[in-house]
């Protein structure tokens, strides 16, 4: 079979892709290794920007999310048992919304299924065939059967395990990548959030983040040894290392209760030059990974989502190749902008176990600015709610 | 004999402690190691925060400062031969002035004389007895007299290697240190300066600056090896590394010529709390020592002389106490502000040994983000200029 666009991977960022490519007539197939319900069962923290809430507006599947999403105009900061306000709305006129990523991959699979755009799950062994060629084709099997799809351009959404980026040959490829020294433990709770706004907070005993997904379902993060695991941390223990990170005033006021879930990820900053090869665009954390402090990771998706968008709409639609041709530098641009943003971002309120103590009070410094300046404070806001694309 | 300060020190702290002193009629007798000659000969960057010319306006001495001092609106900033531009008056409303430290200091001891203050130069093993008392006193050998000063209050400006602060016990002191794998080459040439404000580059080859003395006196700088000799670098060798490492169109009108001075400076940052052990207080290099980019030296310890200034002041006339229990708590805020701004600007600037790629990358995309981001930019013009006291 051919069509226009294959899309690999059937996260986020490729349905989103998908779903705007269908409104302006562009026929994508979105290939899935996994089950609908498996891809809609990974939970995923969720603080959207306004760059991507606009891409799902544009994709038609905005709806439920303004409906149900939670406007923050600002967050909390926490250092010391200490805690400062950053206005978002104040000094950027934007807020973000708070919505889960697993929400807006069911949004747009709800979309897709409307639109009868073609999605495969349970492919295997996706193979990319001559993407440096005008004729590329992507093979694959499906229940036992070999199948192979011809199309103009390859969108590789498909992760950072994914085959896309590995299909880039390395004597074109340069990867850039730290790995951060800790891990976070992600709590998932039935019990209302501790605030209305996620607060950030840097204590001596590390970094804790107060998060929710709704009114009755909080999100809990705390700095842990990489060494750790999940089951090592009762969930007494989890609520008792929490209160210690959180000032007093929040952690008196702390519910806590069974956890429904219980994770550890490791903290990475990855970016692998260039995002296009031919014919082939890395989206999302095929081509870019960050940390997760600051919630950078789908809205960099998305704004590379932007890109290829409106690269393959003027290809189609206009008959001109400028966007897919700068693809790759526009796309960086951005991603090396969040990718500072998280790094820094994390830097300020982890503990390092190799910091000496002037790290520790050029921390609490940078910190302090932070708390005390205007302009610092808009360069975050600005960070936080999204660069504009 | 018995006065009402002594001041350990007659570098430009001292010294403008002293006659802001002296203009409220406070009496301060000044000791210096060394000869008044000798203190002139040493050359040191000058870049003055309006802070400090102001505190010399106050002083008394502002008037040839005004006169030759250079007014920089703002800075020009390089990296890879590219060039951008923060201008300090429109995002602060407030400029910098290029005016000599050494000059600094000839104005204030030509003040100093003009007003018959006391200063004993070529004093030798000074003494700081019993500072956490209410009777503190400074013994020292002068001509091979040993001679004591009785005194209510003692200013240690006596610098990173004197007395003041190895008089605090260790058990009171904690300190706070990072030195930084690299040195700066300074020179300084009888030629125009290359550029009418300064030049800060962060080049593949490591840091640069371009800044001047005066219209006929230019100052440059690179970044080194530590364990480079100034006696190593030719004058030649010089002037070839420094165009490397600057804007081509910036090196093309470089004139170079026989350099005055060489020399090599290591970098470091230094903290030591608390700033006052009873009735000795600590000022400027004494309790903390900058890297030299971005200029916070001398501006850091006019910070501590006014917080000192002031709290002397209203001992003497208000018999209020306040300013002095407060005074190390009050100068360190803004210490550490001016060590978090010196540390990251340098971090921006130099290469190090031990960057990664990825390191690398977050250094361009700070750089990046400076020149693109308005409001990173007026944070970095305020620290520029000088926080307020």
């Amino acid at each position: 079979m051919r069509t226009q666009v294959v899309i690999i991977g059937g996260g986020p960022s490729g349905l989103l892709l998908g779903q705007l490519l269908h409104r302006q007539g562009i026929e994508a197939v979105v290939l899935e290794r996994k089950t609908r319900d498996y891809v809609l069962g990974r939970i995923r923290a969720g603080v959207l920007e306004t760059g991507l809430v606009k891409l799902m507006e544009e994709a038609g599947v905005a709806e439920r999310l303004h409906r149900e999403g939670f406007v923050h105009d600002g967050t909390e900061i926490a250092c010391d048992g200490e805690m400062f306000h950053v206005d978002f709305r104040k000094l950027t006129g934007t807020p973000v919304i708070v919505y889960g990523q697993t929400e807006v991959t069911r949004d747009l699979y709800d979309a897709r299924a409307d639109a009868g755009a073609q999605t495969e799950f349970e492919v295997d062994h996706v193979v990319i065939h001559d993407a440096d060629s005008d004729h590329p084709y992507v093979t694959f099997d499906q229940n036992g059967t070999a199948r192979r799809i011809d199309c103009d351009f390859i969108a590789g959404c498909d992760g950072f395990h994914g085959v896309s980026r590995q299909s880039i040959p390395l004597s074109v490829r340069r990867e850039y990548e730290k790995t951060y020294p800790f891990g976070w433990l992600g709590v998932l709770s039935e019990t209302p959030p501790v605030h209305d706004e996620l607060i950030y907070a840097n204590s001596p005993r590390g970094f804790a983040l107060s998060s929710m997904r709704n009114a009755h379902l909080s999100r809990y993060y705390i700095q842990c040894a990489l060494s750790d695991h999940p089951e090592d941390w009762t969930d007494k223990a989890f609520w008792q290392e929490l209160k210690r990170r959180i000032p007093d005033e929040i952690a008196e006021r702390l519910e806590t209760g069974p956890t429904i879930e219980k994770s550890i990820a490791p903290l990475r900053s990855f970016v692998t030059e260039p995002m296009r090869w031919g014919r082939l665009f890395l989206c999302g954390d095929a081509a870019h990974i960050v940390p997760p402090t600051g919630a950078k990771g789908l809205n960099t998706a998305a704004s590379d989502v932007h890109y290829l968008y409106h690269a393959l709409v003027q290809h189609y639609r206009d008959k001109d190749d400028e966007g897919i041709d700068r693809y790759s530098e526009r796309a960086l641009l951005r991603v090396w902008k969040a990718e500072r943003f998280s790094w820094w971002f994390s830097g300020l309120l982890h503990r390092y176990p190799d910091q000496s103590p002037f790290d520790l009070k050029m921390q609490q410094a940078d910190l302090s600015f932070l708390r005390d300046n205007e302009a610092q404070q808009r360069a975050f806001a600005e960070n936080y709610v999204g660069l504009p694309y």
